[in-house]
């Protein structure tokens, strides 16, 4: 950040009276641009004894399996955020039934959630964001396939959590270093 | 917003192509200017059979009481924001236990997540953000001198859950009218 959205003067970036880390100040007009994490949303749909997963059309992690998740906007609750990505990705419409797994990734600035959801009908198409759309069984999970940690961690739970019927929602943390500054 | 953080470049509201809504965009150096939900995380703080409750000292809503609760900040995760939250406001530092609510309010772009956390002993005390922290009882909460509808829902559930000894993590929405503009 080098200008201020608000008036365009330049910012400065130090520690405002009353709180303990740098934020951007416009020393012009005083508005403190403060810098916050953002919420994935995305959904662990199932249809009978089958997953939905969505193979990655674009960067980061192309080719690789996903399920359908992406930031939640404003005016948007984060079910509703997930059923969109979900439309979006899968173009699959899905009835929500209850938040799963919350992860915390600092080492980006995200906060991940998926909700569980049922395919209201088993129809599904890639979207333009995927490349392939499926429904697949335990058995045929791509394990070293899977774009991301917090998606089989994700499953991992589901196909555990499957065993007894009792889902349990749960906020994990994902610490990993920070990522090495672009050449 | 009215120029663009990167350049100083005034910016125009446009959806961009392959997207559906409209965002902040420099035409100068093509950056778009995403803005997304915060999320605020908090602890729900036990001890024994007592509940920690603040009284705040800042708008919006002071003197009404709260569970410990700020904005996440980045390179943070949700549980340590809670904690770090609850030292600042109520000076008490606690064993994160469990998530336990998370509230999209998607009239003000946020999601709200509580914590159970434990006091690891009995110390506390009001933070400069509040004016007075209290551990009070079922019977001693001031149903109407609550903050805000996250705090009184997050606490019904917890007694509600208490005499089970079953707490089950939920995702709700908070749906209200947006906010009048500003005279």
């Amino acid at each position: 950040m080098n200008y201020c959205s608000h008036c365009g003067s330049t910012v400065v970036s130090r520690i405002p009276p009353g709180d303990s880390r740098p934020r951007y100040i416009c020393e012009e007009c005083g508005t403190i641009h403060y810098q916050n994490p953002r919420v994935v949303t995305g959904c662990l749909v199932t249809f009978e004894d089958r997953v939905l997963l969505a193979q990655r059309a674009i960067a980061p992690r192309q080719g690789f399996w996903t399920l359908p998740a992406g930031f939640l906007e404003n005016g948007e609750t984060a079910a509703a955020g997930a059923a969109r990505e979900t439309l979006e990705e899968a173009c699959a419409e899905v009835n929500i039934l209850e938040l799963y797994t919350m992860f915390s990734l600092p080492h980006i600035n995200q906060i991940y959630c998926f909700f569980r959801a049922e395919l209201t009908r088993p129809d599904f198409a890639a979207g333009t964001e995927s490349l392939d759309v499926r429904l697949v069984t335990e058995a045929e999970i791509p394990w070293d396939q899977l774009a991301f940690p917090v998606v089989s961690d994700t499953l991992r739970f589901y196909f555990s959590d499957r065993q007894t019927g009792q889902f349990r929602a749960r906020a994990l943390d994902v610490i990993r270093p920070p990522r090495p500054p672009k050449a």
